[in-house]
């Protein structure tokens, strides 16, 4: 069996913590057992791993992710990225072929898909794993997990079974609704019926079949050149709700959407996260901090407040999940952001009075990475070293760096740095445009670079 | 008639805006005449000129307001500097002292005496003026100041008249009573009674009559002398309610404390200063936003968002006046500071694992003005200039920089700079420990620096 976990997501529902770089699943605000902070992310890789499941799983994503993938899973997490953005159908498609084509899953392999931030119980995976066995049983095209509800949510897809699931392993599916009413979504949990929680299992050959039968290519290069011409549509609406027979198995651990303030606070540590006081008069406020700067809330009962380099959301808690309204409102560059190579994160920008821009910015590479060798045209930086070693390149020139060394990148030089041990430096920016979009890469690898090696 | 106003105050009402170098009178939160922002002081100042009070006010503070009144109100403003805090009453007696030592100012001049932060009509100053003549037309010898209640206050003074003092220009003063309770105040109003809003005038030599009947030394230099060892004690207490006779002025006009962030956010030009959005089902919210990143509040009414270099501070109308205690509890280097050469802003600041310390500040030097011939032990400064021309000196040798240029100050290298226009750099700073409390200074005028024309 492979595994296929769909990143996605703008994550505006989580702003000013979430961006269009930084989408829900990578904010490290959980906890890991060994007391770290962790995000949505890496709790599911390591429950993955933990499980047994590590090694089948793939992770299926935009090209605006890989950086932060990498980052948080590590250099050798395998990555399936899509040309463009074109829902889920497209996305799992892509995937399907990719293991078949690519890396020689045979055709009646089991594949299983799920969203990569589902916060559940280690007893999921199990359950995941299971899906295979139900698959072959049953015989169905589709087997699918449902979640036991907890309460007449009229947020979520309802699975309705054939018949009551309690003491089998699963029942075949007779229909699906979303998002009912609260009276109506009762009578569905009296009638048996499950939370559809986004995961299912197929054979490989059968999204092959439902492919050509839809005249699509069945083979991973010309799927994925074809990909950008794709029509977006989901996976539900293509294919799970047309399937000729689909069967689901019941999971009744703890299962939660942590997509909003309100539903992610719940689950975090304490009514504190960074740096903050919560005073009298204030029951059920939550403070979610990324800034240096402490937070102080007086007589606000119920009050989210999140704090990041993007912006400060105050919000009631049943108001929380119109962030997403707010963030589209506000434009506002990138302030922090996870690269391949580490992180960066925006102190300062100014526009003089002449024109001219400023950026500084604090830089931290991650031992062993590198930035591209590249080149700005319309902006010099300075930096000043403030802990580590590097090695740096200057218009094919080697050097070594270290805290207290200040380096100057004129506009127009190439240059590159590499971090021998983790490497901070603040970055400043000046020039008549200071964009990320300013940069012309000669190559991404250290060893590509030129005659780095200067003479002694 | 000379004005003295007394400018004190720790500003911990107003945290995160305020902090013991930036009280609340420094913050710009008003709006001057022609649109721009405009602190406490700065309003007061512009009211007394424009009522032909300038040339004779001068303006009674501790060292640490030096350098943000000189910023704010320019170079020459007559300032009289306490050597240490001992509170009104003696800090009264320096400057009255002062003005008959130093200024030759006669001892029956009168002298008025104000707090620094009224927030007053133009009228309040007309009234001022009129207490040379009350005093002297009363032979009192006390004339104060009553401000014309609008509602049974119980955070306030009252100044009980002999007799109503409508339609009368004056009254003797019966008695005063503190912070009465509403009931109490209602009877105090039915009355006749004022609220004491600190003003009152005298003439020099009652006050230095008043220093020689306790055995306190009545002339400038002897007085300062002795200051540390004075009895911290209010002039209200001291002097005001033993005095033999005092008469009260009534004063109808507005009259506020904008003391808390209830009462200053009532007299803000709108609900939202700086950056910021307020969103549905928040009537009653105010946003004071001295950050470069944006708030948003959602769906809660009467907050007060205040968010500045030093915190976020997210409080309920009717709580807010809490801030105090919060402002006691958070301990937090002073983010931002205005000083007599401009003003610098922290961006940043960590403690590496090697121990050493890192800060990252954007430094604004206002032309003409230059900082101390000063060292720094423990640290090295990296600067990068983003905008102006200015003269840098280091280790005695001058040269000059402008946009684009680095300089780099080693621990233990003597170095100063001016702006020959306004000038701004980034400054990184990284050593062992990046306190303010490292520098030695050589000398504060640019034309003691020795040797700093170097040869050509």
């Amino acid at each position: 069996m492979k595994v296929v976990l769909l990143s996605g997501g703008s994550g505006k529902r989580l702003w000013p913590l979430s961006n269009d770089s930084r989408s829900k699943q990578f904010l490290k605000l959980l906890k890991s057992p060994d007391g770290r902070p962790e995000s949505m992310v890496q709790r599911v890789w390591r429950q993955l791993a933990s499980c047994g499941l590590g090694r089948s799983a793939y992770i299926a994503t935009a090209r605006s992710q890989v950086d932060v993938l990498h980052n948080q899973l590590g250099p050798d997490v395998p990555l399936i990225v899509e040309p463009s953005r074109r829902d889920t159908f497209p996305a799992i498609a892509l995937s399907v072929l990719y293991l078949v084509s690519e890396a020689g899953v045979p055709s009646d392999e089991t594949i299983a898909v799920l969203p990569v931030d589902p916060y559940v119980d280690d007893a999921f995976f199990e359950r995941v794993q299971q899906l295979d066995f139900v698959l072959r049983d049953s015989g169905a095209d589709l087997a699918l997990i449902g979640v036991r509800p907890t309460h007449p949510s009229e947020k979520y897809g309802y699975i309705v079974p054939e018949s009551a699931v309690s003491g089998r392993t699963y029942a075949d599916v007779r229909r699906f609704t979303e998002k009912p009413s609260a009276d109506e979504a009762e009578r569905l949990i009296a009638e048996g019926a499950l939370w559809n929680c986004g995961v299912f299992a197929f054979r490989a050959g059968f999204l092959l079949g439902e492919l050509r039968a839809r005249g699509l290519p069945a083979e991973y290069r010309a799927f994925r050149d074809a990909y950008d011409r794709l029509t977006a549509i989901s996976f539900d609406y293509e294919v799970v709700e047309k399937v000729r027979r689909a069967v689901v198995m019941p999971y009744e651990g703890a299962w939660k959407d942590l997509g909003t303030w309100d539903a992610l606070t719940e689950e975090m540590d304490g009514p504190v996260w960074g740096r903050g006081v919560i005073g009298p008069d204030s029951d059920g406020a939550h403070v979610v901090n990324e800034l240096d700067i402490p937070v102080a809330v007086l007589g606000v009962p119920n009050v989210i407040v999140a704090a990041g380099p993007d912006g400060i959301l105050v919000a009631d808690r049943a108001a929380s999940p119109r962030a997403k309204e707010v963030a589209n409102e506000i434009r506002q560059r990138v302030m922090y952001e996870e690269r391949r190579w580490g992180w960066y994160r925006v102190l300062d920008y100014a526009k003089l009075a002449d024109g001219n821009e400023m950026l500084t910015r604090r830089v931290c590479l991650l031992e062993g990475r590198n930035l591209s060798y590249h080149v700005h045209r319309k902006r010099m930086e300075t930096w000043t070293v403030l802990s580590g070693r590097g090695l740096v390149v200057l218009d094919d020139h080697q050097f070594s760096i270290q805290a207290g060394d200040v380096v100057r990148v004129h506009a127009g030089c190439r240059h590159s740095v590499k971090a021998l041990s983790e490497l901070e430096f603040i970055e400043v920016q000046s020039g008549s445009e200071v964009h990320e979009d300013d940069i012309e890469r000669i190559c991404m690898r250290w060893e590509d670079i030129p005659n780095r090696h200067s003479p002694a």
